[in-house]
């Protein structure tokens, strides 16, 4: 199934959006990017390449992402950082009439305070969005390359 | 107000030559992307966020961007070195019936000669274009995570 | 000579693929990117400016492509590693009627097993693209900043 492009513009903006909210720390927004059941997961590509089930993270449905968000702003004990995402060039498709699978690598930037910025998680979206007034994603699966994380994951991807 | 596809277009246009006159190193030719009166500024992200004025760097008009340039190829001691910018998914809006607004991601890498490529800057381009027969910056803010910056900042970002 | 629309899609939805294939590691894959007499070169950026003639990697032919990959996958010794292709706004023009030609920032990630990422090439693609039933390269000059590359360059960019 072709894509029109209009629809290719409005999922480009999406991305755009997604990247914004976490990198502009607004976290209490980013479940708003997810339908109700929306399956969140972030996976080391050795196990998503094996088939292996072992997530790093993985959250089923907006409850488990606005948990993790409480987490993440009132209960980690952890040194902020800043994120900044680079998205890449999409591979889009339709996966039936009502939901677009995209593909896409993404690198995501890690910052400290007074420290030079450094490569946080390298590796590629494994998206399906739910068609609508809104886009919505219904997967989102963050396949990274870098098993070595430099500390750890605090905030989404 | 939503944007048509061809000023889409057009604006990712302005953005590949954007970089491609920094990465090429054509400095002289970067003045020309920017109105009269246009403001370009370099701004530490933890400044902007909190308000506060100072930039790392402030050019307001053409004329004191050419004086950069002269300053950065005939008076600054400095080792050459390339930049190479990757720029992200772009939001983009209009402004106003003449123009439009830009929030994108960047990040630009360094390498100077016999060196492996680092970071040198990673944040965002908060932007204003003139539209007309050629597209021009009216405001060019560049965002940086990084407080620390490897070295100096002597190019345009 | 302006492109159409939809062809500037076909376009980036080649990059899309094309990144896909290598960052997947189906090498076998990468010589059907290009036309049979297609010319495929890694160059360090100081030649490519000086117009000398010396490449990292020059391949002339599907034949040699596939000759390489041979070699890579069952001939060089080396630790394997993953790879990451984030790639930027293209600048695209028609060459002639058939032809269309991209230039575009890139940066691959190299990711070793129990390892950090790291830029293992920074630099930016000169194309040719013939334009037909499939979009295929008749030219991929990979011109890169870095003289220094971590350890060597196995897998193609």
């Amino acid at each position: 199934m072709t894509m029109d492009l209009n629809l290719r513009v409005r999922i480009s903006d999406l991305y755009a959006a997604y990247a914004a909210c976490l990198d502009d720390g607004r976290y209490e927004d980013w479940p708003e990017f997810f339908t109700e059941d929306a399956w969140y997961r972030v996976v080391p590509r050795e196990n998503h390449d094996r088939g292996l089930p072992l997530s790093t993270l993985s959250l089923k449905g907006k409850a488990m992402m606005k948990d993790r968000i409480y987490g993440v702003e009132s209960t980690i004990f952890h040194a902020p950082y800043y994120q900044r995402h680079l998205i890449g060039v999409p591979m889009m498709a339709m996966h039936d009439a009502h939901t677009a699978s995209v593909e896409v690598n993404y690198c995501v930037f890690r910052t400290k305070r007074d420290a030079s910025s450094e490569i946080l998680s390298v590796g590629r979206y494994l998206d399906r969005i739910e068609i609508g007034d809104h886009l919505k994603f219904t997967q989102k699966f963050c396949i990274f390359d870098n098993d070595m994380i430099p500390n750890s994951l605090i905030y989404p991807i």
